[in-house]
Order: structure tokens, then C-alpha cells, then sequence
């Protein structure tokens, strides 16, 4: 593959990962007097705030995923790449990208880089517990997370040992931030409504969902007063929420959390967060959950070529570093493009990056909310459509948009859940049996 | 499992594959005097005709895709039993099953049984060209089948070899029966108008569709007159048809019709099928797609309380077999549910099945479709209208046929496709990269 082909003279402006960071780059480049280059491992952009509605058979992956090379399909200065990135090169500026089942590596040149891998979950250094525990940040993530959700009723359907059964009707959330809580949430209410009528030897109505925190209270991004709201409509909702509740061990058969053993054969995995390996490509100095600590113009301290953006980056504001969410990282992408037109423009930009944050939004279960807008706060009914406008609003492309609004409109007059899909790998086969 | 536990005097009918066939005569019997157990190994009725849209990137699966148990939820006299078949015992009068992921087998009995188990792509011999040229018939052959051809245009944006780019850029149907025929005008419309701006290098325009046949015609269950009409519009869309070349050998780089070699990395089989391993499990005579023979009434010759029915089946009427076609499977649903149900009130029953031809329909590309109804032929803008409201007719639910109108809707008007999502087992990780 020969990146080098066309237009040869204009700068080239590569962008690692189509998140909501290098998209919202890509994006506000459009008319950047530059070649712009977006890789991706993935063809897709992914609304990462709606994946557990995927997870709990809410949403299709289609409805919260657009292709990368359609939304930017007819911006005529940018290619996008579908491949992996295996390193990178500064001294020589440029990225070492592999292509899918391929073993050759190539050389992409870059003028400016900008990194926005974003990260995945961490386990604390108990990465054993990946197996047992997944986590929540890809569509195959989703997927295999509703398989093994939908299945634990069909097994305990079947099942006549009541320990087991009791055991795959229990749900084990491992942190309560903003993902734990939605779908601890979710999953009580696909329990508790929409599989409530489906099946004939256990209730459904009586699976356990448990979220536990290690710290004295869920959702630290919110105000004491909502987050205590929101705790009490999940367990209104029927969640045990356990908190200052730090996780001993989890094993095949459950959990141990500070000394009780809970049996359970779903364990998801919320409670935390590792970068990307930007930083060991770029030799960089992180922080302790991996991310690349920048400037205050998110470039690396000695390159103001090279940067780095999103849910890899370290940013510092204020004393505290930004937390990693879809905000922020739009935030910094939309500043990253502005600052490199001024710069690409021969114009000095001397303008530090500023998070401006506009509130946070979660939702518990079946129209209910909280949410804290430019200092506000707001609960219950109202702040569920705050919720829905916000998402609806931002997930790429009308179409998508439509068909969501449409699909939680049946699923809030009907409690029924459209994407109940157990898809096996053992399956290709005829269809009975 | 103690599936004997309820209601033990009322007569059991157990029917298994959630199928079209399977599906009807389950609920048909809903007012039935008797208890029904519905055993699938999957957890969702599949709505086979619309496949290929999935495998195209046009509908997700969720919207094909009914959870079996959400169907016969409300119908208090029926079970559903996710498990795998193993065996039929008939003197025992047992079915054998095995739940997933288990090693012990449970038995079923029954006092009637429906065997429902369809069919899935048979190579006349060949089975070594499945892993060239996979089929489609459940849902896991659709999305890996979405995988490979998506992923063929992202590999020919990176090949520098024209020869190799040329291979990944040709898609070869074998079979011209109606699934690749609407398969082939579905990957023509792909390249040409939902893929056409969105690469750099290539031309997705350029990519070649050939639909091989071994019969001197398409389309064999319609008139010649709609046929030819259908060929010449696949033609118009820029599909290749070869017609009397059977295929001799598929492999990895490709497939030799008729000596002549054509180089492809995506083949797809839609030419034959066999019936399921029901005829072993029942010891029954088959046919030469290995599908059990059953009298007039549907059951075995010598077995009156055993019945096959839909694409396991081999039913004669006025000289030829019935085709494996959603309607045949359903009208003997239909047919076994009222011959049970007048068994079941104590009254003979002597009718022997008929199957009422209602016509046959085809889509080739956008908005045209070719349709035999009644003796009718039409063909064009109407047909296709009337393709439409049929299929979304005979959706199950209310919400799917919704949605899948909805997502026409739009994909009329904007050619584009809503599911075009790559989903690999590797991208678990970190987004970028």
C-alpha cells in the first residue's frame, strides 16, 4: 500500500482511532489545507454511551455504530485506513500500521500525528479476572455480554440444581460509574419486564442484580444529593447496591467481595479504565492508568507535532485530570483541529486547551434520570428526557437518531426489548435441534 | 431437567426447530388440549427469506430475528426448550437433547411429535468447498457473510497488486435460484451506489458480480417470460450471468466454472441444500437431499404420531416434491396443528394434505421485483410494492415490521445501508489503532 501517492506537496495530518476524539478532529479538518488520514483497527465509529443498551438487548450494534469511511465519505482531503497500528516512529515521523491478516508492515509519513486511541478496562493488576469479568468498551464486547446475560435465563430455565440456578439468575456489577449504574439498571428491568412472562420453570422476576463499589458512594462525577437519588431508584428498581465494598477475587463461580462470597455466573466488569499503548509507542511519560501526560496545547511536552488526545491523554485542570468522557475527548478534538488550521494557515496559536464542562447526564432504568446541566440539578421524569435528547442528538448520522428514538419509544410503551439475539458461533448448522 | 413436572395427564406434543413449520404448528395449537414443548437449539425465529439483506448490510439481525419465547410467551400451554437434539427414540417415544455447553443428555417423551428441523446448504459431495464458499442459513452465516464482503472492499483500498485488488473485488454467486439472485442484484447495488464514494484508491463501482448456474435458466420456480425479465435487469445492474456452467472446483483463490478460471475471494453458495439429520435420528427413508418421506398426512408411513414437516420433508404432490419455501413450511404447520387438534378432541381425521400455491417473489435490486400470484405474472414497480408489503406481512411482531419499513424507507431514498458494521473477534480491545 503506498500512502504517498496523491497530493504530495500538502501537509499530512494523521489521525490514530475514530473515536469521538479523532473523528470530531477529522471532522473539523474538512477544509484544512492538508492531506488528512484517519486509521482505524475498526470500520466504525462507536456511541460508546448507548453500547450497554446493545448489551442488554436494547439497541442493535447498527443503531449506535456508523462506518468511519461514510461519515467522512465525502470530505475529499481525508482517506480513512482500516488497519492496526503496531508502533511509532518520531524520529522519522511516521506510523507502522499492519493490515488485517497480513504480517508486512507499512510505513504511514505524517507532518503533524494526532493519537486517539483511547483505552480499554483495566483490572488493577488482576488481568486474570478478565475471563471472568468482561468488560464494555467494544461491540463484540456488547454482543458476547448479551449472549452470556440471555443465556444465564435459558440455562436456569433448564436447570434443576437450585444452587446453580440461583447462581445464573445473579448479576454482579463491579463498579458503580455511570456504566455500572445504567445497566445494573437495564438488566433488572429486562428481568423484571420484558422476560417476566417468557418462561415456564423459573421468574425471572426473581434474579439478583448486584453492584458493588469500592468507594462510599456511586456516580463520583455527580453531586451527593443525585447520586443518593439514583441509588434509591435502583434499588427501588431491585438492585443491591453494596458499597465501600472493594472486590477480593472473581473466579468462575463469582465473586468474593471483602470476604462474602457471592455465586454468580455474570460478572461485568465497570469499575476501571487503562490507556491504550500510545505511551509506550510514543516513549512518553503516562500516568498510573496508562495515559500520555501532555501540554496544555495537548501536544507532547518536547514535539508540538505530535498530539495526543481523548481517553489516552493525561490532561491536568485545575489540579485534577479530566475524566475520560465523550465530552471531553470532543472537546479536545474539535480544539486539536482549530489549533492545527491556525497553524497549517501560517498563523501563530498560542491558546491553551480549556475543558468547558456542561454536566453530566445517567440514566436508572424506565424514564428516570439524573442529570446536573451547567450547574443544575435534575431528576426523575424531566432529566430522562433531558437524557434522551442529549443522546439522541449526538449519535452520528439522522438516520441512526431516528431509529433509535424509535426503537425506545416501542421499548417505553411495550417494556419489550427488540434485540433479545442469542447468536452462537455453533449455530450455522440447521436451524432446529 | 424434569420436563414431566406440570400437567402430566393432558397429552404432550413436543415439536422441534422454531422454524417457519415449527414455528405455526406451535402456535396453532395454542388452544390445543394438550401440552406443547418447542425445542430449538436457537433462541429465535428467523425470518430466512430477508437474510440476505442482513448479509448485505441493509437490515440488522435483531430486526429478522423474534426471541421464540417472546412469541409463544402468552401461550400458557406451551413451552420452549433451548437445547440441541441428539436423538430420537421411537419406541421409547423420547426425543434425546442436550443443553449447551453440557455433557448430559436429557429425554424428552412425547405422545406426538413434530419434527421440524429444516435444511441447510448441501455441496452435491463437495463438502470441501464450504469453507470457500459458505452459505447462508442462519443468522452467523449472515453476519459473517456481511464480514467478508465489507471487509473485501477494505482490503482491495489497501492492495497495491491489481491482480489481487481485482480478486477481492469479485463476487462470485453459484446458484441462481431466488436468494442469489437477490443476494447478487443486493452486492451489485452495495458497490455501485452505497459504496460508491466512501474509498480513495479503488472504485467500488468496478467491482465485478457473476451469478453462476449449472440449469440453462434463472429462477426455475417462476415462469420463463418473469426470468428472462429478471435476468436482463441483473444485467442493467451490472451482474454477470453465466448460465449451463456448472461449477467444477472452489478454493481459496477462487473458483473454475466450466474450465474457465475466475480468481475471487468471496464466493458464496446458494445452489443446494440438504434436509437435516432427522431422517438418521428417525431411521427413516430419505430422499437424495436426504429429506424423510412422509405420507398424506405428513407423518411417517408407519407412525402416525410422528410428523415431518417444511424443508426436513418430502412431500409429493401431483408428481413433484414440494420446494423448501417459507409458504409449504408454513401451510403444513398449519396442516399438522389441525390434524392434532381434531386427534386431540377425539375426532378421526382424514384429510391428507395439500399444498396451495399462492405464487412466488423476487427482488432484483432497487425497487424492482418480478411476482407470480395466482397465475398473475407481474413484474417492476408494482411487484416490488407488493414484494414489500408481503414480507413485512408475514414478519413476526409488530415492532419488526416497523422497523424494517422504516430502514427501507431509508435505504430508498438514500441508497445508503444502515448495518454496514465489521465486527472481528480481535477488536475487543482499545477503539484506535
Amino acid at each position: 500500500m503506498n500512502i504517498q501517492s496523491s497530493q504530495k506537496e500538502m501537509p499530512h495530518v494523521v489521525i490514530i482511532g475514530g473515536g469521538f476524539a479523532g473523528l470530531r478532529a477529522a471532522k473539523d479538518l474538512r477544509k484544512a489545507q492538508a492531506r488528512v488520514t484517519l486509521i482505524d483497527r475498526s470500520n466504525h465509529h462507536l456511541f460508546q454511551p448507548l453500547l450497554y443498551q446493545v448489551a442488554t438487548a436494547g439497541l442493535s450494534p447498527a443503531n449506535i455504530a456508523s462506518p468511519i469511511r461514510h461519515v467522512l465519505g465525502t470530505q475529499k482531503n481525508t482517506e480513512v485506513l482500516m488497519a492496526h497500528v503496531r508502533d511509532i516512529d518520531l524520529d522519522k515521523k511516521e506510523v507502522i500500521v499492519r493490515e488485517r491478516q497480513k504480517t508486512e508492515e507499512h510505513r504511514v509519513p505524517f507532518d503533524y500525528l494526532i493519537v486517539a486511541t483511547g483505552a480499554r478496562h483495566g483490572y488493577f493488576g488482576h488481568d486474570d479476572w478478565a475471563k471472568n469479568a468482561p468488560g464494555l468498551k467494544s461491540i463484540v464486547d456488547a454482543t458476547n455480554l448479551r449472549r452470556k446475560i440471555l443465556l444465564a435465563f435459558e440455562s436456569a430455565e433448564l436447570e434443576d440444581d437450585l444452587e446453580v440456578r440461583k447462581a445464573l439468575l445473579t448479576f454482579v456489577l463491579i463498579g458503580a460509574g455511570p456504566t455500572g449504574v445504567e445497566m445494573a439498571g437495564a438488566i433488572s428491568e429486562l428481568a423484571h419486564k420484558a422476560l417476566a412472562e417468557d418462561f415456564r420453570r423459573i421468574d425471572p422476576t426473581h434474579a439478583r442484580v448486584i453492584l458493588v463499589e469500592a468507594l462510599p458512594r456511586i456516580l463520583p462525577q455527580f453531586p451527593d444529593i443525585l447520586a443518593s437519588k439514583a441509588q434509591k431508584k435502583l434499588e427501588k428498581l431491585g438492585v443491591e447496591v453494596r458499597l465501600e465494598k472493594p472486590v477480593d477475587c472473581v473466579d468462575e463461580e463469582g465473586v468474593t467481595i471483602q470476604g462474602e462470597r457471592v455465586h454468580s455466573k455474570t460478572v461485568i466488569w465497570t469499575a476501571g479504565v487503562v490507556a491504550s499503548k500510545a505511551g509506550e509507542w510514543l516513549k512518553a511519560e503516562t500516568d498510573r492508568a496508562g495515559r500520555v501526560k501532555v501540554n496544555g496545547f495537548l501536544t507532547l511536552p518536547n514535539r508540538d507535532d505530535v498530539f495526543v488526545i481523548g481517553d489516552t491523554a493525561c490532561v491536568v485542570q485545575d489540579g485534577k485530570p479530566l475524566p475520560g468522557v465523550a465530552p471531553v475527548a470532543m472537546q479536545q478534538g474539535c480544539y486539536v483541529a482549530k489549533a492545527l488550521l491556525h497553524r497549517l494557515g501560517g498563523q501563530p496559536w498560542t491558546e491553551p486547551f480549556k475543558y468547558r464542562d456542561k454536566g453530566s447526564l445517567a440514566t436508572v432504568g424506565h424514564h428516570y434520570a439524573i442529570a446536573r446541566i451547567e450547574g443544575l440539578n435534575m431528576r426523575g421524569y424531566i432529566a430522562w428526557w433531558v437524557w434522551l435528547i442529549v443522546h439522541i442528538y449526538y449519535l452520528i448520522g439522522f438516520r441512526n437518531r431516528l431509529m433509535v428514538l424509535f426503537q425506545w419509544a416501542w421499548a417505553y410503551m411495550t417494556f419489550q426489548r427488540g434485540a433479545r439475539l442469542i447468536t452462537l458461533e455453533g449455530d450455522a448448522s440447521h436451524p432446529g435441534s
